[in-house]
């Protein structure tokens, strides 16, 4: 078996989804396809990279990731399809990449990218604003039958990486910002395990909040306490047990966060 | 590979889609399923009609499009099955085929519709309030199997077809209506490239705004300029680059469109 | 083929629910997928308990129910799995089995439960947040395959069923509550055909409306009424004809209802 996943910020509404689905399954009958995510913000980048990377490393080997969150369709933006160790991207050149190819390179893997011209594995119509359909699905397609790579078209190294936001030492505290906020209310900051440890005293700061060390699970605390932890891909998370901290602290997307260690490392 | 698509207004929260699965793996193991929509509005059948129109035609032929809008669901409305060219369709007779047969007489496509009445294709026990569950999940199954359309009940001519508006010439204007709006908050208008063409100068207006020419793609104009172009099934939408028309304009279904350009045909 | 449902509160938004199938996919890549509901409201487990017996014994024998509605996770709370009569189920052992269980009663249906405390069969990191991905999405892979249930882990006799609220005799009325409110706004009760039978005489009481009678289906009256019937499961349904009953009542989950009627058995 093969896998395409589908990561979009398409909605659920409008039947695109669907169609992409159709298209593919024309070209390769045998393939299955798993959902990742339809309701990235509109144009929203950074959040549907960050979805990627959290994502596409818990599929199997060979999965062939598709993500069409692309406001520069039917411009000059290029159509691509990458290989990161394992694991294919398939998708525009806007950046969308960048966490998995920064995941990638810390694993060591294998990256590299196509621009995918070659229109005899496109739809024989092109659009000039859904290549979700025309493009990226069909090529996803094609890969997902064992076309090469190399086929697709030609190698590239001047893809698009974008400068996301790293967290900063200032005055001794590591100033990060929330970069994703769940379906729950949780809010996902860029400060990881890696940049952290597990020091044993540490103050997370949000709006006016502070936080006192970081637990294990939501099940230490009582309902409605305001908790910081590291959620399950290892990015710190500051949470309301079985609440929600984004209604609770008024949170928002790039809101600041600092964080005090003892023995940060 | 078989394939069933299911278009409803079920939504995603009370697992009736999940139940409409079920029921068809538990006669047709080997058949593949897509969602196209859960989420068209309650009852509106115009706007399904639409979704499975533009829709359709992107899947393999043979598929079977079993779409359940049904406000008669329990009176005497028909279930109907109807082969259009290379596609299935399952579903009540309530008109929610209007827009994709339309398209098979554009096409040329032969059309022939049964009332599936013969109720060993049927779920042994079928309640008032849920045939997609009871009726078109298994005759959606059975067909997929291989039965025949003629075992499914008789062919009938008398279905229903919706009397969908049409845009109209009104003084040396054309006159259409919003009949879509997207997840992006695009207004999906009932005027067509084939109604219009691609004229050198033309003015489209909506709500106090005139947009002057089409633009091919959002990329062409700034962010946040509100634009016309064709959408990538034919229809002519009015959009904000980025961002949402819908919001944009106050715009709701219904809308008032006007049309005029100097080569009109 | 064997069939994995999967039913939680984790949204859409968020990349979750494909994990959780990109897991299942590397285990097994032949296993077909289907999602009952990812938008139970937040770690609402008597609502999960609803959805899962309304849909569960849809799916073909053999079905492994996955359901995630894991207040608890990353405390001492037990991962479990059960074999009802046909089905398997997988997940918390929170009490989100109960209605089904009672179900496996009712059909005099076999029921045990297997505390999966087998660590080979989860993933190999297990994180605190997320068991949906590596406890229960592998467990359930791994039944898929064929793995003897007593290979998950021991037997428990002491598992964990809800007291949930049941409808009551209160002054010859029967007296029961509102337990879901579905995507139409149709409100379901607890009280169900078997407690009231079909009476020819019968009134129905909520939020200072009277309905009198019992319908068939929505056709029988005119668009806008309020009405009352039994849902495509049997609990009795209080609906206004298409449209919502919950937003013409302002009802809420809880609210009482009251049922007198002539012949009540």
């Amino acid at each position: 078996m093969k896998l395409i996943t589908l990561l979009t910020d398409f909605g659920l509404k409008d039947g695109n989804v669907g169609v992409m689905k159709g298209v593919i399954w024309g070209i390769n009958p045998q393939v299955q396809i798993a959902d990742i995510s339809h309701n990235i913000s509109p144009q929203n980048i950074p959040e549907a990279s960050l979805i990627l990377r959290r994502s596409a490393v818990y599929f199997p080997e060979g999965t062939i990731h598709t993500v069409v969150v692309d406001p520069g369709v039917g411009t000059e933006r290029r159509p691509i399809a990458a290989c990161l160790g394992p694991y294919y991207f398939v998708g525009p050149d806007n950046g969308v990449i960048t966490m998995l190819h920064e995941e990638a390179l810390n694993r060591n893997w294998k990256v590299s990218i196509i621009h995918t011209d070659v229109s005899r594995y496109w739809l024989p119509d092109i659009s000039h604003v859904f290549h979700g359909r025309d493009i990226f699905a069909p090529v996803a397609a094609h890969l997902s039958r064992g076309v090469p790579m190399d086929r697709l078209g030609p190698s590239i190294n001047d893809y698009i990486l974008l400068d996301l936001p790293k967290p900063e030492l200032s005055e001794s505290k590591l100033k990060g910002e929330v970069i994703h906020i769940d379906h729950f209310g949780n809010l996902s900051t860029n400060i990881r395990e890696e940049h952290l440890g597990r020091p044993s005293h540490l103050k997370v700061s949000i709006r006016e909040h502070v936080i006192e060390g970081l637990i294990k699970t939501f099940g230490e605390r009582p309902v409605g306490e305001l908790v910081a932890l590291y959620g399950s891909t290892g990015n710190l998370i500051i949470s309301v047990v079985n609440g929600s901290a984004a209604k609770y602290l008024g949170a928002e997307m790039g809101d600041v966060v600092f964080v005090e260690s003892s023995n940060q490392r």
